[in-house]
């Protein structure tokens, strides 16, 4: 019965560690991915649904409006960051699939009846008294490659956030202007724009970047402390081996 | 006790492994129609949403304004996508049921009595011990026809990935104009039409095509590993025989 | 400990079976409802959602235009297609009911005890070995009238299929027209009116003629496939009284 | 063990029929409130949402169309069908939330401890063994007042169909006229307004009521039965006690 | 095991009163918050949303129509209705809040383990055998101070309904006007201006003043069933107390 | 069996506790995110939705509506409530990551195996007869900067409340103006914009700032009641350290 349970119990925790895959991954997942997306839903939405709608130029040429707003935003900023957030998810879901498909390729329950073999009937699950149980499982269930494609991950995300920061920047610069001046083909030389709300576009499109920038931070620290897990958990394995 | 837990397991991983169908098989699905559906539903339809509303020609003539856009874009390129991934979510529905109503239909639990009826009272369930009973439920649990029905599964992807990716190509090929000449008949002749956000529809255009041959390419590795699996089945399912 | 498991599955079972109620009725039920669902409320919708907004009449004359619509499309197409997924589910759901009130009213854990009773404490329970339980709750169990209920629903079913295949074709026809000449009583004679999406909107209407068409085939196979199991079964019960 | 799942057994069947309160209120409240809410929101919604930006009246003078509309329709047939529909929902929520307390205010595990004192350990529960449990128990469980309280509901019930179908025939009529002669004060006299769909809306309107009769037989049935049950239930609870 | 699962009843019967609260507040809940959130969801929001956009005032002076429709109502009738079911829910959520405090403060488990150690092995749970055990826990699980903390919330629920009733009153009177004359600063005097759907409003105020004033009613047998509850206990528990 | 139950009692309170963190904490979060995000979600975004289509200016040139408006609210006042409500979850959310992390990191299940060891089979387990087990265990279970982490959260919160409240004084003072006197660059001099809705925004906006009041009072209060909670844990360990 209770070894029953304590399998189960293994079970349940290995499947929940490789479902939430890695702590520190999950906390930059929670704060970086959970808090852009309540501010990319929740304000931008409404701060850039009427972008086109209320971009006013001073002309009743039709078509001049629309040519001049492709000019002024060859990409919608809103477009950008929700395509950011969706890269940033998925090189998460690919390290958890993968960790998944290692794990239950495996004989997942395997290492259970051994004990109920061996031990008496009823005898307290002795983890610490079978050490050869102990070490194959240990050898077993931990994944071999985790630490290498967790490093690869968090470096990829890096580079992503990097790669999307600049692009926001050589695009958009770090502030909105009141009216733009359009001098595009079919429309008469030099028709004003108007910009509806650039100061809270601005303060919006430098928060961003400041989150980016503090995303890439995170990534860092994250980096480092996997690169000393794995460090770590290489000696603990070497001094297990020679034990 | 210990019995029925296992034989739980047994079922669930079974009903797990059918609703998933397949790991190879469930990633492809979750890159593919998850990141797609991410794609299409959030940036897509905000992007396209006001494709006739902003499509603007220069006439006062009512109705030309449908009649060009009617010529400009027969079909909406995002309801075309949004049928693709419906079509494509379908030989995977047809084939997840076609499996359920296999594994269903055959007497689920009747393995399980056996080792009831034979071992002892309490004893540790030993599948390895009980060879008779571990290959008829081998010949049992494994699907028959499982291989074929899924190389088949995954060859009408790629043809369906490739017919869409064609489609496409003609009707809208790899840049939306800045603005389009209709000669439709009640109209006068050469109307100029301006489209809206043509830089960013042009992107999204490509990047889908350049999805749909990353997914051509996932899915003819996942054809290779298939074929590889079945093959090796066969060998050891022969080896079992042999024994 | 392990009766009360096999009681808990047999009686889960059941109610997925009626819950689900037959196999090849949920599987049409996933890819006919389901698949109809689909496209008509993500492509359907914004199909036809600007119907009346972007049906553009020349004239100037104020209700004319909600005049030549009512003759146009005294139906909306769109709500004929909801219409009809809601009949088509309304048969399957009584079909349910019906099902689900012949078995809860039934006393369906009194088959239970007897195994209890007779059988030794613990022991394994043999399903086989006592055919007196087993026939009286075959025969209790299968429910008598489930094949003629099921066939009615399915004709039922292709009844409704059919009927709304036909008023679709007379209402609608096969194609959208480009322009329609409306001789509405109160305004000028000889309206011309201006239909949007014209190309897109009669593809929508034979590609669900031709879903029907499909789900009328499909109905008529799990007619004929209900049929035969209805033969078979009282073959069986018939076997089983003569035994 | 035994025991105590069919104590949980009984505890949960009971809660289940008295939150599902009845079999054939359930499919009544199934049919009607089910059927009719999704047409009201699928159907309804799409077709009255632009009922007053669409009646379009033949006047330039401000605030006439709002007067004419008001004196058309004073209420809004989509919100007296909401209304009627969530007027529906409250007796059955009413008679649940009745039950519930006269059950729950009733000691509900009180039963189950007699048989585990007076029987030995892990005898099977005989229930029939037991015949002074099983006539208390009964007469504890069957809710005194149920039938005079569900009687009433279906009563409520069908004096609010008729109610709420005379209703809406004195306010609207068996069609919805094609344009509406409107002669309020402040407008100039004998203003023509026209109606947008009225075809479509006359065909819901008579489906609507044709509905409501519907429902008014079949809460006529659920009354006949309702009252058999009950002259039954006595017959039988006398026969008990004269045993 | 058994004792196991009592233990659990306990436990879960007690949260389930907490979480519920009190039947007679929750079916005063069900009644007034459910079915006033309904209507004002499904009716009031359609019925209120155009009230600004369709509050016509004969003038084409800018702004004029904004600072009329200010003096008209200078609170929305539907945020009012809105902020009071806010509020209403508030006492409920803090008289929760406080008993589940009240209650998983104290240590729920330990009257558990006394039997345990006390009777011997596997002895049926004797509830009635322990008085000791008994008149301790109901002292302990009893909320001293429950009733008076109820008694508040319903008197403050009054309170709340009187005030949002009276204030609905002297800000809208019991019905809405055809037209309104408004005489703004900026605006030239005299501009009438015309109210959308006039009938309608003022029948959903006046029904919602219904309401308040049956919730009021509810309200008072609930504190009278209250306040009779409060000396029934006082008084059972002294005849505890001198047993 | 019976500590196979109170392991998993344990395992779960505590994570229980760990999730919702803390019960004041989480009173104040019901209290003030619920109430707020209710306010803010239903209320505010209707009453705010159209503050920029509604501004209007006196002036038909192009863009000087956008302009005026970007000085008369740099940053909208619901999209700043919403980035508060945010930026308060978030201190909550590190918290309850950090306490996750602290007692995940540590081997949960270990206390478990000795009771199993060194007490007999089926032993009723005695908490209080093993004290070894029960003060280590206590200082293991406890987290030890807890309180630290709890009041630095509270003072954080405290200090964003007092931001954010003398941000919205500075930003829009206690009240909307009924019109607004705009002198931007391009646009002729003295353009007079009337703001919709002034009397409501300005309820509003006092409310909001009467919550943020409360918000802080009621923090206050919790980290008083933390700060003694934790100099009584303090010598409550000290005197089990003696004893």
């Amino acid at each position: 019965m209770v070894n029953g349970h304590i399998a189960l119990y293994i079970k349940w925790t290995t499947l929940y560690q490789l479902s939430h895959c890695h702590l520190s991954s999950k906390s930059w997942l929670l704060l970086m991915l959970g808090f852009r997306s309540l501010l990319v839903f929740l304000a931008g939405f409404s701060l850039f649904s009427d972008e086109q709608e209320r971009f006013i130029c001073n002309t009743i040429q039709p078509g001049c409006s629309n040519l001049c707003f492709n000019v002024f935003a060859p990409i919608s900023i809103l477009r950008l960051w929700l395509f950011h957030l969706i890269l940033l998810l998925v090189p998460h879901l690919i390290f958890c699939t993968y960790l998944t498909h290692k794990v239950l390729s495996k004989p997942a329950l395997i290492p259970l009846p051994p004990p109920l073999l061996h031990s008496e009937r009823n005898s307290p699950l002795t983890l610490e008294t079978s050490p050869s149980f102990h070490k194959s499982a240990l050898r077993e269930w931990t994944p071999p490659r985790f630490y290498c494609a967790y490093v690869s991950v968090v470096i990829f995300r890096m580079v992503l956030e990097a790669a999307f920061g600049v692009g926001q920047f050589f695009l958009f610069g770090l502030a909105f202007p009141k009216s733009f001046l359009c001098y595009e083909a079919p429309c008469t030389s030099g028709i004003e724009c108007y910009i509806s709300r650039p100061t809270e576009k601005s303060l919006m499109l430098n928060f961003m970047l400041a989150v980016a920038a503090f995303s890439i931070f995170l990534s860092f620290l994250d980096l480092v402390s996997s690169l000393k897990a794995m460090v770590g958990w290489r000696k603990r394995q070497e001094n297990l081996l020679e034990e």
